[in-house]
C-alpha cells in the first residue's frame, strides 16, 4: 500500500503540499495533472479545508494510502477553463470539489443520485483516476475534475468558511434528510462538537428541529447554546443529565470517531428513534440488542452524500446563511495545524488559504 | 422479583400448569380470573404455543418472573362469553391472544396502534393487571381479556397450527412490513430455521419476496429449499458462499438470540440495506461501525406488533395458507418439550392442545 506513484508527467504544472510517508508531515511538491478534458472543469484553488481523515490518511492509519498523497476534499475555487461539453459551469464561476471525484455512472446507486456509494466511486485523493493516474487533493493550487463532481457555489457563500461544507456539511446534512430527522418540531441530539458536530447543529437548526449537543466536555455548554444555538446540553458522562432525558429523541447524529458507549445514546432516544453514525470508531463497538427491540431504535451509518444532494445542501447553507465555524491559516502552517487537529485545538475547522500562501511557481 | 403473589380469589375457577420457582418444572395450578368485564372477552383455550420466551421466563433468566408464573402467550380458543360493551366478538367466535394484554391507550404509541412500545404495556403473563392482580397466561383452560386485545381467527386458518402465529408470525411479518422488506422482487434473508425463521421464510415467500436461509446447519439446507420453498440457503460458516453472496440482499430478519458476530450479515447487505434484530442476545453484540457507514446500512430492532398490524398479519396468513410447523403435545408432556426446546429438537414449534388434554375439574 506504501508503493510509489508512477509519474506520468501530464499537461498541466502544479504545485502543493504532499506527506511522502507516513510521518504524515507535509512539504512542497510539484506535480502534473490532466490537460481540461472535454467534459472538465479546472479551477484555481482558493481555499481547501482540513479534515479529520486528511490526518489519517496522510499517515496512512487506513493503510490506504499512496505517496507521494496531496491531500484536501474540501476544495473551493474560481474556474479558469471549461472543456467543450461541458454544460453546468463557465470561466469564473465560483465552484467546489469535495470527497469524490469519479464514479460509475452505470450501477443502482450512481443512477439514484448515491454516487457516494458506488462500489468504484472515486475519492478525489490518494485514488486511480479512470485513467491510471493518481488523485491528488485540494492542498493545491490547481484541480481539474469532471463537471459531475464539481459543485456551484451560490454567491453569498463565503468561500472560505463555505469550504468545509464539501465534507463536513454533506456528511452531517444527509442523513438528517435519509433519516427523517428534518422535521420542524423533532428533537435531535449531536454528539460531539467539532467539525462536524458544530455543523450538524446549524443545518438542524435551520431544518426547525430542536437540538441538543451531547458532550463529554461540560465547559462547550456555553459555546454550544450561546453560540451555536443549540437548545440544550448534556453532559454524557453526568448520569442524571442523561436519566433525565432518557427517551426524548427522535433522533441522534453521532459525529465521534473515537470508540464510546452507545447504550446511553440508545437510551436517549423515543420509540422508533435513529442513531446515525458519521464517525467510524477503529474497533466494533458495544450494541446492546434489547433496547433496540424494545422500542424498535436503528442505528445506521451514513457517509457523505451523492452530487445532487451535496449541491442541494450548499444551496440550503446559502439560504439560511450557514458556514462552518474556521481558523484561516497559510499553507506554511499546515504541519502545525495537523499537530493541532490530534489534540482538538481548533474551533472548529482549519481552512487553508491556498490562494494568497501558495507559491506557485508555475 | 421471585415474590410469591397474593392472591386475590376472583369470580372464575381456572386449571392451569405453573412454575413455582426458577427450576422452571411446570405443574398443574388452580387459580383464578376476572370476571368477564364490560369490555372483556372470556374464552375456553383450544391451543397455546410453547414460545422460547416461556422457556426464559419460567426459569426467571430475565429476572422478571413472578411464581407462580402460568406462560404462554400463543393463545386460541372459542369465545364463551362477552362484556355488554364488547362489540368485535360474540359467543362462538374463534379467537387469539398474543404477547400484552394491557396498554395506556393514550401515549403516541398507542394512538398510532403500536401498543406494544407502550411504555405501560401489559405482558399476559407475569405482569400486573389494572387491578393489580397478577396475568396468567395460555397454559390455561379458560382466558379473559379486554376485546382491544383479542385478534380474531379467520375461519379456515387451522387453530393448532395458527396459534404460534400470534407470536412468533407478528414477530416477523411486523418487521418485513415496517423496513420495508416487503416488496416483490426484494431478496431478504432469515437467520436461524427455528420458530420465529421459518414463520419469516413462510411470510417473505407470500410477499414476493426472494427468500435465502442464514444457518450454522448444513442439514437444514434440504428443509429451507424443498418444504419450506426458500429460493437459497447459505452455511454462515462456510466463508466462499458468504463472500459469493456479498451485497446481494435488501434486508436480513435475525432470529438468533445467541451472541453471534454481525459483521458477516452487515456484509451481505446491498447498499442501505437493513439487518434486524428479533432475537435478544443476553450480551452486547460486536458492531462495526465502518461497512455501516460505507453502505449506509442500519441495523435494527423489532419487538412483536401492535393489535391492528397482529390482525392484519393473522388476515394475511389465513389469505395466504400460512401456518406454523407444528407438534402437537398434550399439556402432561410440557415439561419434556421445554427440555425439548433447550436443545432446539422441534420442527418447529410446539402448541399444547389444551382443549383436549387440560383437566380442568370446574
Amino acid at each position: 500500500m506504501l508503493a510509489k506513484t508512477q509519474e506520468k508527467v501530464q499537461a498541466k504544472q502544479a504545485t502543493g503540499w504532499a506527506a511522502r510517508g507516513q510521518s504524515g508531515v507535509l512539504s512542497p511538491f510539484k506535480f502534473s495533472r490532466r490537460a481540461t478534458g472535454e467534459k472538465d472543469v479546472t479551477f484555481k484553488v482558493l481555499y481547501c479545508g482540513i479534515c479529520h481523515s486528511d490526518l489519517h490518511m496522510v499517515k496512512n492509519e487506513w493503510g490506504t494510502s499512496t505517496y507521494p498523497l496531496v491531500p484536501g476534499h474540501e476544495i473551493v475555487g474560481v474556474v479558469t477553463e471549461v472543456g467543450s461539453k461541458v454544460e453546468k459551469f463557465k470561466v469564473g464561476d465560483k465552484v467546489g470539489v469535495g470527497c469524490m471525484v469519479g464514479s460509475c455512472h452505470s450501477c443502482d446507486n450512481c443512477k439514484n443520485d448515491l454516487e457516494n456509494y458506488c462500489p468504484k466511486m472515486i475519492l478525489t485523493y490518494s485514488a486511480k483516476y479512470y485513467d491510471e493516474t493518481t488523485t491528488y487533493g485540494g492542498y493545491s493550487d490547481l484541480m481539474v475534475a469532471d463537471e459531475h463532481f464539481v459543485v456551484r457555489i451560490p454567491d453569498n457563500l463565503p468561500l472560505d468558511a463555505g469550504a468545509p461544507l464539501l465534507c463536513a456539511g454533506i456528511t452531517v446534512y444527509s442523513p438528517l434528510r435519509y433519516y427523517g430527522l428534518d422535521k420542524p418540531g423533532m428533537h435531535v441530539g449531536v454528539v460531539g462538537l467539532g467539525g462536524l458536530g458544530h455543523v450538524a447543529v446549524k443545518f438542524a437548526k435551520a431544518m426547525g428541529v430542536k437540538v441538543t449537543v451531547i458532550s463529554t466536555s461540560p465547559n462547550k455548554k456555553q459555546e454550544a447554546i450561546e453560540h451555536l444555538a443549540a437548545d440544550s446540553f448534556l453532559v454524557s458522562r453526568d448520569q442524571d443529565q442523561m436519566q433525565a432525558a432518557q427517551g426524548t429523541m427522535d433522533g441522534i447524529i453521532d459525529t465521534v470517531s473515537a470508540v464510546h458507549p452507545l447504550l446511553p445514546l440508545i437510551g436517549l432516544l423515543k420509540s422508533h428513534g435513529k442513531l446515525v453514525m458519521v464517525g467510524a470508531p477503529e474497533r466494533p463497538l458495544e450494541l446492546p440488542v434489547f433496547p433496540l427491540l424494545m422500542g424498535r431504535k436503528v442505528v445506521g451509518g451514513s457517509c457523505i452524500g451523492g452530487m445532487k444532494e451535496t449541491q442541494e445542501m450548499v444551496d440550503f447553507a446559502a439560504k439560511h446563511n450557514i458556514v462552518a465555524d474556521i481558523e484561516v491559516i497559510p499553507i506554511d502552517h499546515v504541519n502545525t495545524a495537523m499537530d493541532r487537529l490530534v489534540k482538538a485545538d481548533v474551533r472548529y475547522r482549519f481552512v487553508i488559504d491556498i490562494g494568497n500562501s501558495m507559491k506557485s511557481n508555475n
